[in-house]
């Protein structure tokens, strides 16, 4: 293990939460809210403790994609640990817990609450809440990635723990270029959100917070109503940039490097595009009859659709007075997710079309069993690395899947009420059906339930390895040595 | 395509179809029913088409993989479909769809029923209804290769195609051997079944009927309590039955080839009692407070983890009144299955098994990357041609399994019905939960959920790809030739 490496990078994260905590502490400010130094102190706390733990610069260079996996694991940890903080000291959020799960669900951009009235918190800790989907939408490891220069071509195993896709690929040659790309073409959307949002007439508060929910393929919203009583133009705004957002950002790299041809013949976007269409079309038709009108039926049709798949969770409608047949779209919709390369969750449009191709493949070998076929994506020929791991992937999550459906299921509420809350955790979207539909919350769950749905949450984010790594018992099968590397990391020990 | 086997086989399966409509004939006559002639029609019926179809033995060699799924998928439906005619003409189901759908339930070992009175049938339909579950469980083309000598070595991919597992091996070196000596051990499990039932005092036709249901893992019962109304000892003798029918029958060769030492080491055995074990004490546990006293809490949750892991179906508790946590852990079960080898259904224990090495492997190349790891079972090790099979098994059960829960879902029933009506199919169990649970039975869906379902049910038993391949377009390229070849077999047309 490269604990240098885990310590230093965990010290940044530190402090650039402590930077990210004064945008809260200046909502505070602003709307004099008396609440400024619960910001201030855990700021302070950030700065030091992550100056402490990042002094020394690691000095050697490998970095194995454990090393990777760990790293980032436990800077999520310790980022959601820390960002729960100020919502106990505001009395926002009184149970350090219930702290910690709406944390985790901001960072994750699940969007899963506790909270039974959104309206009562203050709005230093609303604008706190959206802003953790900000950062975990893109990444806060890709965000050090793309501020500071790092050790080098190794680091492309921490942006691939922390990037969302069965496989992570560099836009251009450097791991800090393509970070910082990224982080470009998300700081301008965000912006473009918030300037179409301001002009339909929303206050800037409510702008910035719906647009970090929604580039953060979030969830989180200020009102109990989520975006139900917003303007028909404004949840127009939201939907599209919800769908945009679920696009894998090569796609918008390529417009940008004027490659149209190649963006356009993205065909994990096309068939993103296509499910969403398709969905769209027979949600429409099947709640024509429970709608007003038509208008209003495809409406909520289309922000429904388009925020579940991408792994939002605002909605505008009760889905869970819908028919069988819409919730059960809405349900498959949560287990494909929004495209690699994106900020929203879920088992990814990309995975399912490599699991398709690889069931084509598979019969193709039944029916003419001399053909030797290659699976193939964008002209691609699919390396036999990413269909295996894609298989072990889809089979891991059957497994968090069920036990976590398991353990919950203590709590006695019943099966579609467990069933969803795993799902919609594990997959980051935020509401499921039943208890925690778009009208409910995850308030009424045990402690227990809520640390398994806290770990579903990261494992989703992270995409189930890094969380696992973690709890392998041979990742740390050298206990003496960490405790020594430990003790050198403290400054009084030093020289 | 060769498919002179195809015609060859489905005609022998049609003869011993004819065969077997005997014995609900004798219990009519028995019973009195004066129904006899709606047994001996179809039966006449079946052996003269039969008799048509086989007149030509089939002379080329060859056997592919694909022809022996195609050989085995058409051979259940032909099967089926004659085999629902007596239910219709005997007027016991008067509707086709509902007989076919009862008939594909009993041969594919499943036990789901659209029946609200069980009780009402005659005997002889009772009789009937029970005994396909016997000729299912172990498979129609197994019993017809332990009777007659086929082409040779390639009649392997015709016992592969029906026989469940991941890799179905010969237990002797012939495989008219391996199918004789599999109907020996079938046949005897099931005549000491009838004895000890008979001696518990049951009567003979109760004896037969619920055998049939037990050893073929099916769950056709001839009370609407199921078991729940039949005494202690008597639900114990069943449980038992149902627990050793799920065990790999490799196991029971092994013991009676005296290698007692290789039979009892066994993993896939071991984890299959292990699950088992472990469940029943969480679910006595867990319902103990609602059972009138601890051994009827242990007897219930004994009774329905063996039925559901076993994927037979009797019950003796209403499971859809037991707390959630206790319905999870059946649901779970519902997945898992019994072993490979066995007349059970579901995933199978030895998947599974595979499926956990495999990502304890990927986990450990994950931590350790320079490590090459094999996976392991009982000493051998396991082909990658088989991890791959088993990843795309997963794969493809989970969009049958998705795409089914969507279909059925336009007959507005909840969730939860709708999810486990799928799974409950699907894995060959019978019950659910909701309004397809214990109580229960699936005569409200419509004829187009019927028709899904039961695709579901051939398509579980089947193991899937018989079923997929029977709809790849490529293997019906050349229908001028088939329809050349069907000109053949009519006897005018031949010399």
């Amino acid at each position: 293990m490269n604990y240098r490496v885990v310590f230093y990078v965990i010290g940044l994260v530190l402090q650039v939460e402590g930077l990210f905590l004064a945008l809260p502490l200046i909502v505070s400010l602003i709307y004099q809210e008396n609440s400024w130094y619960f910001y201030l102190l855990p700021a302070i706390a950030c700065f030091v403790i992550g100056w402490l733990l990042s002094r020394r610069k690691p000095t050697h260079e490998t970095l194995y994609p454990r090393d990777g996996f760990i790293t980032v694991a436990l800077s999520w940890l310790v980022l959601s640990a820390a960002g729960a903080v100020p919502f106990v000291l505001t009395g926002d959020i009184p149970h350090y817990i219930d702290a910690l799960f709406e944390t985790i669900s901001g960072f994750t951009t699940t969007g899963s609450s506790i909270l039974t009235d959104v309206e009562a918190l203050s709005k230093s800790g609303l604008f706190w809440r959206s802003f953790t989907h900000w950062v975990g939408g893109m990444g806060v490891v890709v965000f050090i990635m793309a501020l500071l220069p790092m050790v080098g071509a190794s680091t492309m195993n921490l942006m691939k723990a922390e990037s969302p896709g069965p496989s992570v690929e560099r836009l251009v040659p450097h791991v800090k270029d393509t970070a910082s790309l990224l982080y470009t073409i998300y700081i301008g959307m965000t912006a473009v959100e918030i300037i179409c949002l301001l002009l339909s007439g929303m206050s800037l508060f409510e702008s910035l917070t719906l647009t970090f929910g929604t580039v953060g393929t979030g969830g989180f919203g200020v009102l109990n109503s989520s975006i139900g009583s917003y303007s028909t133009l404004q949840q127009y705004i939201i939907a599209v940039f919800m769908i945009l957002s679920g696009i894998n950002y090569s796609c918008y790299f390529l417009l940008f490097s004027k490659k149209i041809k190649d963006a356009l013949k993205m065909q994990e976007v096309h068939w993103y595009l296509g499910i969403i269409a398709i969905s769209v079309i027979a949600i429409t038709i099947n709640i024509r009859s429970i709608a007003p009108n038509l208008p209003t039926a495809f409406r909520d049709a289309l922000f429904q659709v388009g925020s579940i798949i991408t792994t939002t969770g605002y909605s505008t409608a009760d889905f869970g007075k819908w028919p069988a047949f819409s919730q059960t779209i809405l349900v498959i919709l949560m287990f494909i997710g929004a495209c690699a390369g994106s900020t929203g969750g879920g088992i990814k449009v990309s995975r399912i079309m490599i699991l398709g191709k690889t069931i084509r493949k598979e019969l193709a070998t039944i029916v003419h069993p001399r053909v030797i076929k290659k699976i193939r994506m964008d002209d691609h020929i699919i390396a036999h690395e990413t269909t295996r791991s894609t298989n072990v992937y889809i089979a891991v999550y059957s497994i968090i899947l069920f036990l976590s459906v398991l353990l919950i299921s203590v709590d006695e509420f019943d099966f579609t009420t467990n069933f969803t809350a795993v799902v919609a955790t594990l997959n980051n979207i935020g509401p499921g059906l039943n208890m925690i539909g778009p009208a409910g919350n995850f308030s009424q769950f045990s402690y227990f339930s809520k640390i398994i749905l806290m770990f579903d949450m990261l494992a989703g984010r992270l995409e189930l390895f890094p969380m696992l790594v973690l709890f392998a018992p041979s990742c740390w099968a050298r206990p003496v040595k960490l405790s020594f590397r430990v003790k050198n990391l403290l400054p009084w020990r030093r020289g």
